[in-house]
């Protein structure tokens, strides 16, 4: 329904929401820049969701943590080799009008432990958040990116 | 570390995060107003985060999303009375200070089937997001309420 109907029979125009599907390149374009992002991940409460500052470097997005973080423990398997999938979810939407767009980034944690790893990350300027001491990188490597943009569609008035 | 050694030997002022621990009235007065939040849950290609638009509504997470969705699909046990563990986030961070809040609601998804609940809902003036028919009502219970609230102090500098 694309008109509200008022006292006196005379119609609103109405705000339609219209989404559209992005591809992976439109996606990797709009989160390129960094900044803040969510991860998704099941922790030792069930799944959780937090903000981290993150940069996307060389296709992967990277983060740091504090090495003794309740986060970084629930992303441990304990077992070599084999990696942890999370989530990692960045969009920018407007509040008073809900047009944005939002990324969704599905992939398997890696933590970044060889120094050289460690170093390339340091000299690309990935930068910590939120708090002081924060020695531990995380790397996501994305198997599936998907995305919508969200648009308002003016209808109706009269 | 609060300062960093600039030429010349002099120090500029670092802005240092500072983490506050927010408590669960201090939580639900901050998503009072509804908004945009983030569902994390693991869906049919593991964990997801996707924003939507929700209500907070007798101390629980409200939000309405299509009938046929995947979302809606991927949050059915398929068990009467089993009901799927969620994440759910709200925040409001200030890109360029990177300051502000977040609060995290862990609990349990509830399908709004009965008609009389989705009237009481509807009468609150629930509102749906982002596109057009969104019948099925979703209803998240918390079990568990955290937050943090992130500023900055100001160091250093000579």
């Amino acid at each position: 329904m694309a008109t509200q109907h008022l006292e006196g029979g005379r119609q609103a125009a109405i705000r339609e929401p219209v989404v559209e599907v992005l591809d992976e390149m439109a996606c990797l374009s709009l989160i390129a820049g960094g900044g803040v992002g969510r991860i998704g991940y099941t922790g030792r409460f069930g799944p959780a969701v937090l903000p981290v500052n993150y940069d996307l470097h060389g296709g992967t997005i990277v983060f740091r943590t504090g090495v003794d973080s309740a986060m970084a423990a629930d992303l441990c398997t304990g077992i070599a080799d084999a990696e942890y999938s999370v989530a990692f979810e960045i969009d920018q939407i407007q509040p008073a009008t809900q047009e944005g767009w939002s990324v969704l980034v599905q992939g398997s944690v890696h933590h970044v432990d060889s120094e050289a790893e460690q170093a390339s990350l340091l000299r690309a300027g990935v930068v910590a958040w939120p708090d002081g001491q924060r020695e531990h990188f995380i790397r996501i490597t994305p198997t599936r990116i998907t995305g919508r943009r969200i648009s308002a569609r003016v209808t109706g008035g009269s």
